[in-house]
């Protein structure tokens, strides 16, 4: 059973969140395997999303109200307040790192080596030994010294990645995956909640992948078969989470 | 020692064929080791430049140009015969292989799989998970069985990277290294014959590397320390080779 999980975001917010945490990952598997160049796909990618727009102001109202809501909590009765105050000093932690940041990454900006790379990689075959001769340079230093130079440049999107990755946790945390069947491969749902994020876990083996549209108040599921690259018309069983 | 090769093309031609081989051996790490998406990159620069820059004549050109010399090597009396007549038929291989090709890579274009992720690899961050719910998919198949996709889509270019993989082999062939010396980081030379690729083999501790420029006749060659990203100053031992 090889279940697969795809997500769809609602609101402009989480996409963005969606999108950093794919990039943090994409990061994060650069620090256990070499993927030589290819390591500054991601890296990239952030420098230029985090130069494009502020997501400070954004992340810290969000920090505030989920602060607000977890201390309200911890005042009922019937919870765990370790849990709690767990959550309450990591979101406190990242919001005292995430305000001390000026604009993050923007030092990365004044670093000669990086700046002529990234100048590079958006051509096709662009990073070829003529084109970037210090990329060849730098290559045939050994991983462990590369991962350390590495982990210096991503450590400036820590303030912005740390907070981002805890508020999904905490979105993905408001609702459990129930069973749902979709008919001729098409299922929709509504809620008078309003939703940030849906979930499909699906077998691998179904053979199809989900494309999901929707709003904060509904959402449609089309199951599309990945070999024929069309709407499915079979009877498919899923889980769903639609989060809040 | 950690001898590393950089190279400079001296005209047009050469350029585009160090960029292909580039790209092909990238194709070839993708077989070795399992990048995930990240082997999507080389595979769509390379749909980019064939639909951009039609090489088929040019290559053709070049390969009868090779016959014509190599044919013409073959009844001089103190030459290796057979080395030759395998170069030979390599090339009239290659040739017959090329021509029967009509716009390598076109038929990747209606793959609408292959399609879906094209149109999203070059904006930052747009391989996510709900960006392409297909690529998802995809990257949780085996890596055995994705690689055997893989060598379908890639063996639609073999036909262009094949004789360009045995020309610059040829052009490299023209000569062999010399042991040279820079001068305050700076070396210049010029050449009555016309040449195509400035080779310079540098040891990795000496902490610099080449920029090459340069036309036909004539090319210069700084050298940059890596940590201060400028200029060295220093006399540099490097093996240096001039290619026709």
């Amino acid at each position: 059973m090889n279940k697969l999980i795809y997500e769809q975001p609602l609101n402009e917010k989480t996409r963005s969140y969606l999108r950093l945490e794919y990039l943090a990952n994409q990061l994060q598997s650069n620090l256990v395997q070499d993927h030589q160049h290819r390591c500054f796909y991601p890296l990239f990618s952030l420098c230029e999303l985090t130069e494009r727009c502020d997501y400070q102001i954004e992340i810290i109202k969000d920090i505030d109200k989920q602060l607000q809501q977890l201390t309200h909590w911890q005042n009922q009765n019937n919870t765990d307040k370790q849990q709690l105050t767990d959550l309450i000093d990591r979101l406190k932690d990242a919001r005292k790192y995430l305000i001390h940041y000026q604009r993050p990454g923007q030092i990365l900006k004044q670093d000669r080596f990086l700046s002529a790379l990234r100048q590079r990689f958006g051509m096709p075959g662009a990073c070829c030994n003529f084109d970037l001769p210090q990329l060849h340079f730098w290559l045939a230093k050994p991983f462990d010294v590369r991962l350390q130079e590495y982990r210096t440049w991503i450590a400036h999107f820590d303030c912005l990645l740390t907070p981002i990755k805890l508020l999904l946790e905490l979105t993905r945390q408001t609702t459990h995956y129930t069973d749902e069947t979709a008919i001729a491969g098409f299922y929709q749902g509504n809620s008078e909640q309003a939703l940030s994020l849906i979930r499909v876990k699906l077998d691998a083996a179904q053979g199809c992948y989900p494309t999901i549209s929707g709003n904060r108040n509904r959402y449609a599921i089309h199951f599309v078969g990945f070999e024929q690259q069309k709407h499915s018309d079979q009877t498919i069983d899923f889980m769903l989470a639609t989060c809040r």
